[in-house]
């Protein structure tokens, strides 16, 4: 671990263990360790909701179990990352007067948040999978497929496949709402800090960020059985589903926990932004042309699950309209090798691909740029440029 | 509008209007006032959230009046009025020591709190209506079937059912996060009060609710398609489903925002827990025998849907094996007059309706005795009573 504290704050470590000074500690959480103290937060609030799931039936735990193994057995952490990386930048800023009071919030408040947004990303996956009928979920059966085979197995009365949905769509519930009893710190957690409020500037956030994650995930519903096929409306799903949830939101909120200047919030964004759409465009390639032996999902996944993704609408918009057409008879259903050497042939030749390649490369640029120039600490911009190179050029 | 202070207290009025002395208001809203006061803040919520929906797209903001009309269009605001009455028992308590602070909260935020449960409550039927495959809620289509009559109109591509459901999950969804944003006042509305924090006390028991209600709803899903008829059954997810939810949870909730004594916090629960049964009861009745004309759902509602209610349990452990199969055979489909009739029949001579109506009467008086016993304020004692009378005996 490094020691690296930001001049002018006082964070400290979530886990005592090392030598710190009650109530001076200097150390911070490096980016590689905030993954696993996000799942230990986790695992802490699991362990501490159990009691209220006991009391009420072994049913109900069971659910709480699966919520868990789903939320522990996987993903990146990559939006708590960007919320440790905005509160870095704000507590380590120039522009921070010397007479400004320490950040008001601590480092285990920024990882705790960072926890609550992987239960929203719980519900938002738990959710979405049932929107799109999706089997399975990093490598096992999507939540509604688990509680539909326990159905099933258990010889039960009723629709198995609507007791699976309907389990899955109150796990959901469950992620949600304790998402924000993890952020208020409602469910007592033995031996964790005092919950500190979260600050008026990051619960505004905070919510706006669960509005814009639900709201582009109705979008991208209602563009998908409209048939809008317009390279327009798929980057307006991007920008909400993904660009302000994934990275925007995330870094912003963080900056907010840091007591950030406007000036520096305002950054962020623009490089957040700018940031997550790159995420989503990779998302984009990876889904069409990405291999299944690094991604983990179905070779051409996107094209058979008929996702109305930028590069798609870039490929049907620059293709004659009898190549178009081709492609639209390839979206939305299973494929053949053949058929999906052909799907991939349009995406190259209408420059599709080529163009969403360059376009990562632009936001990925600007962004870089952006922070090279951030009056922040070294380890901050240097932390932040390697989750932007991440992002950007992640294979899975 | 009647002057009641509370000893030791200085609630004020959430609209100023009256002749209050700034600082230190003494008026408190009234029983019969308490739900337009609800009313006016969800408006005022929903006035400030739609900001955030219109920046995504008319789309997400067609969704977000869905959701308003839903909230706005109908129900009693029990879940407010207990909160209110637990309030108004802790503020007005007579072990409160004459050196305790004011109660830490004031009267607009026991009304917002109130009105973040409508926001849950308002997931919880979206929700249990896919679940149920309800096709109307208070005379009006279900969301999800109001998103799939847009698709059918729209004739959009795809399942219309599907289409109706996956929006109807989302906008549950936006409701249950609003719910924490207006407890939490993450969105700022204007000319509200700036937001009190929520004690500690109220925000455990706050998570308490949300987790009982979905973990009951869990049970009872569950105890359906697995065919448990037991009376046990039946009960357990009437105490979480129901009776902690609608009742137990928001008086005590509201005794919490009063910084109410322990033991004070017991009584309600006591009383909380048995007007919660009286509440389930009376609906287990209503939805088998209530006249549609008052309740404003068809005859039998209950039995045609297959509802594994107490009522039903006791009628099917109080009947002969042949009897109980016949009931069997009646529940979870439509039904003529006539087998209405046999059901009814067979409801009323298993015992099982004037068991029903006496563990109602049992629970209303064990309640009503707990209550004149509080030392609370006269007021408060009136209004928790009368609450308990209205809905032990509502028709609707």
């Amino acid at each position: 671990m490094t020691s690296r504290a930001p001049s002018g704050s006082t964070p400290f470590r979530r886990s005592s263990g090392g030598a710190g000074c009650p109530g001076r500690l200097t150390r911070v959480l490096s980016q590689q360790q905030v993954p696993g103290a996000v799942a230990e937060v986790l695992q802490d609030f699991f362990c501490a909701t159990s009691t209220a799931l006991d009391e009420i039936s072994p049913v109900v735990t069971r659910a709480g179990t699966a919520l868990e193994e789903f939320v522990l057995g996987g993903g990146k952490r990559l939006r708590p990352l960007f919320v440790h990386a905005g509160w870095q930048c704000a507590v380590s800023a120039a522009d921070r007067p010397a007479t400004a009071p320490a950040p008001p919030v601590s480092e285990p408040l920024v990882v705790r948040v960072g926890a609550a947004i992987e239960l929203i990303q719980a519900c938002a996956l738990i959710h979405d999978d049932i929107l799109d009928r999706s089997d399975t979920r990093r490598g096992n059966p999507t939540v509604h497929r688990r509680f539909e085979a326990e159905h099933d197995e258990s010889a039960w009365a009723g629709d198995s496949a609507h007791h699976g949905s309907s389990v899955a769509i109150l796990v959901g519930d469950l992620a949600l709402a304790w998402a924000d009893d993890l952020v208020h710190g409602h469910v007592p957690v033995p031996d964790a800090p005092v919950p500190a409020v979260l600050p008026p500037a990051a619960g505004a956030l905070w919510s706006r960020m669960r509005t814009e994650v639900l709201g582009g995930q109705l979008l991208d519903i209602t563009n998908e059985v409209s048939a809008d096929e317009s390279v327009d409306a798929a980057y307006r799903v991007m920008e909400y589903k993904t660009a302000a949830y994934t990275v925007a939101r995330p870094l912003e909120i963080g900056a907010a926990l840091g007591d950030s200047s406007p000036e520096l919030s305002a950054a962020l964004r623009r490089i957040g932004t700018g940031l997550g759409l790159a995420f989503q465009l990779r998302d984009d390639l990876l889904g069409a042309v990405g291999d299944p032996e690094q991604t983990g999902k179905p070779s051409g996944d996107d094209l058979t699950a008929g996702k109305r993704t930028v590069l798609v609408a870039l490929a049907l918009a620059g293709s004659d309209p009898a190549t178009a057409d081709t492609l639209r008879g390839l979206l939305g259903r299973n494929l053949s090798a053949a058929e999906l050497a052909t799907a991939r042939g349009i995406l190259t030749e209408s420059g599709a691909l080529a163009e969403v390649e360059r376009q990562i490369d632009d936001h990925l640029t600007a962004a870089l740029a952006e922070i090279s120039g951030l009056d922040v600490s070294a380890t901050a911009r240097d932390d932040l440029a390697a989750l932007a190179h991440r992002i950007a050029h992640r294979q899975a």
